[in-house]
């Protein structure tokens, strides 16, 4: 059982009460699309336990965001967009473009990708 | 004793050898500026020991992208820059802007940031 927080959205789709397009389960992370895609591959990574941001996960010290950086790698690859590149972006608060407060990694690829990064 | 490639930048700036305007020092990561920054705010985070990229950190897994993670947010708290949120971008490849193969977390912070994410 993850840790949940009652009324949030990705705890939600982690419990399967809401839907999403998932591409990845694994037994800590769960990887699905992301509704208002930026490139052709554009998916959110996200622990099933509940934590508000990156730095939240990392302080629980349980190596969530190792396995988040490894299922990303496994996404690009399923996906074909693994060897031209991508991107694994956190957003930690409201001025950064973070909606969500469970912690999400946005992997992007599959076009070419800019500098600055937003 | 840092894991160690011969050839590596960042190496060599964990271990002395090339200067960085390092921000700050863990046990097990360094945080300095980049030398070509895109915000008020832009530091690199990366371990001392030497991964090529976030997945391979990741597949280490000791933890090292969670202390990334919390070293960010410390640093971002340490710029003034965390209340109004801040970016963490890890590139994979040179197709995404990976320059440097020593995993790196850009920390971005201290303007507006948009999306997409580059």
């Amino acid at each position: 059982m993850a840790l949940r927080e009652p009324d949030c959205l990705f705890c939600k789709i982690v419990a399967g009460e809401v839907p999403a397009e998932i591409v990845r389960e694994g037994e800590r992370t769960v990887a699905f699309r992301d509704i208002n895609p930026q490139a052709p591959t554009h998916v959110l990574i996200i622990p099933k336990d509940h934590y508000r941001d990156a730095a939240a996960a990392g302080r629980a010290g349980r190596g969530v965001l190792d396995e988040i950086a490894v299922a990303a790698e496994e996404v690009a690859k399923a996906e074909g967009v693994a060897a031209n590149g991508f991107r694994l972006v956190f957003n930690t608060g409201p001025g950064a473009g973070q909606t969500v407060f469970h912690v999400h990694g946005h992997l992007l690829g599959g076009r070419g990708l800019e500098w600055p990064p937003g």
